[in-house]
């Protein structure tokens, strides 16, 4: 697979750029930012995937997360993975919460979605192969962590594949979509009518039935605009009832805007770093 | 002056807020960001004064300078003013680096934009009067930085008005305009063809006749694109003839981004910091 470098900016010592590639998972070009930290000039360093939202790109989280300056301080890189396949070719809709930018981290099984809408594909296994051969990343310490419909990709991610994920943690996440107008809508759109194939894309479902057998970390705001859509306390519900190790913590004040994300940036990169170095 | 509030966003423990006001000095509406710490819950705290450059509003640096979480942690606020006057009634110019986005922090002498390109007196006497009129900040501590076109703002005014700003510092300046094509059209356009009156706000000749009488920080990236516009080196003579104290730092392999803004804003807030509290 073919790579090619749209910008690198120097930051923080590092290494932030953004590159494009045509992805089979997804059969387009694709777009993504990897921060390197300075170590990851002297050998392979830990990686953590930041996962976004809703109407979101590769560059929102990049460009005003804040995150470069923690992950160069703890020497990890960051992947800031677009949301959706992008071109004139895919499918799309008028709702700003289905279709581009929202491709809520799933294989699509339906038209007009199937044919492209393969983001967990993508995130899962081409981009980590991708980074892991043309970059200096550790394949065997990576950690997972989104924003939003980011956080429920991070969350199902890892619980999937918790031998790929040694560390995950969410911002406001999107924790139980079949029971939310954010996912019920976008779920019978990619995965069909037949609720039991969405079980395996609702945190709170997953958290019920596997949990993650590391500590989880999860950040809400109180005052986010979107909690009867988030539903963390469904998540928080499930995690209590598993004995789940991990931290959700309700912060007050904050709302569902990267100011809420990047107050608690910092706490969540050494988080991932503790775990993965 | 009456104020609206745009939004309001918790930050790091404090809150990033957007704002607009009718302005006396352009006769406009104008917006600005302010940050303030939760430090001001309790008294009044320094104000830091952010400038931006081409092209931005008050909202560029607000998203991409990772700045709130220095200024929370060392207790003051930050201003994001914009860098010029809205509307349609304000002269405008299809080039990118005249008219709107692209102030100079001058008041302008000349047709069409006389009326309302009006930024000095907006930044230096009317900002200052309705944010400490209307939020806990100290109008005595007081310290100015900005980043290109807004470096340059920062720099001039901090010398004109040594006795309003305890502190100062740049982030890659246009530290030469009457003889940079970053400059030249734009002071002969808002101020006329007498250079004469283009002295006052030219940092290079403001540093060889008045200098600043506390320490002077400046980051400048080695790879930044803009080298032959900002002439840091027409500077540093005028500094080191002076032998003005303080910092010009040459920055190896940073470009004129908002990576590179962010990489030393840690730096910058904490040198504000220092003389302002």
């Amino acid at each position: 697979m073919s790579l090619e470098t749209v910008s690198e900016n120097r930051c923080f010592g590092g290494t932030q750029g953004v590159y494009t590639h045509q992805s089979g998972a997804t059969g387009t070009p694709m777009t993504f930012g990897l921060f390197l930290p300075e170590a990851a000039q002297h050998g392979r360093v830990p990686v953590l995937w930041y996962l976004s939202g809703l109407t979101c790109t590769h560059e929102n989280a990049m460009t005003k997360a804040a995150a470069q300056g923690w992950c160069a301080e703890a020497g990890i890189a960051i992947v800031f993975p677009d949301t959706s396949p992008r071109g004139d070719d895919v499918a799309d809709d008028d709702a700003y919460d289905l279709g581009k930018g929202a491709g809520f981290y799933v294989n699509a099984t339906r038209d007009p979605w199937k044919p492209h809408f393969r983001m967990w594909d993508y995130v899962v296994d081409e981009l980590p192969d991708l980074i892991g051969d043309n970059f200096a990343i550790d394949r065997d310490a990576m950690g997972i962590t989104g924003h939003s419909m980011g956080g429920h990709g991070a969350l199902t991610i890892a619980m999937t594949h918790p031998d790929r994920y040694a560390s995950v943690s969410a911002f406001a996440p999107i924790a139980n979509p079949s029971q939310s107008d954010w996912g019920r809508k976008q779920l019978s759109a990619y995965l069909g009518e037949d609720e039991d194939t969405w079980r395996a894309h609702d945190s709170s479902i997953l958290m019920t039935e596997r949990g993650y057998p590391g500590e989880v970390l999860i950040d809400q705001g109180s005052d986010d605009q979107f909690l009867d859509l988030l539903k963390p306390e469904t998540l928080a519900q499930a995690m209590m009832a598993r004995r789940q190790p991990g931290q959700l913590r309700m912060q007050p004040g904050y709302d569902h805007s990267y100011f809420f994300v990047q107050s608690f940036m910092a706490d969540h990169v050494m988080w991932h770093a503790e775990r993965l170095l």
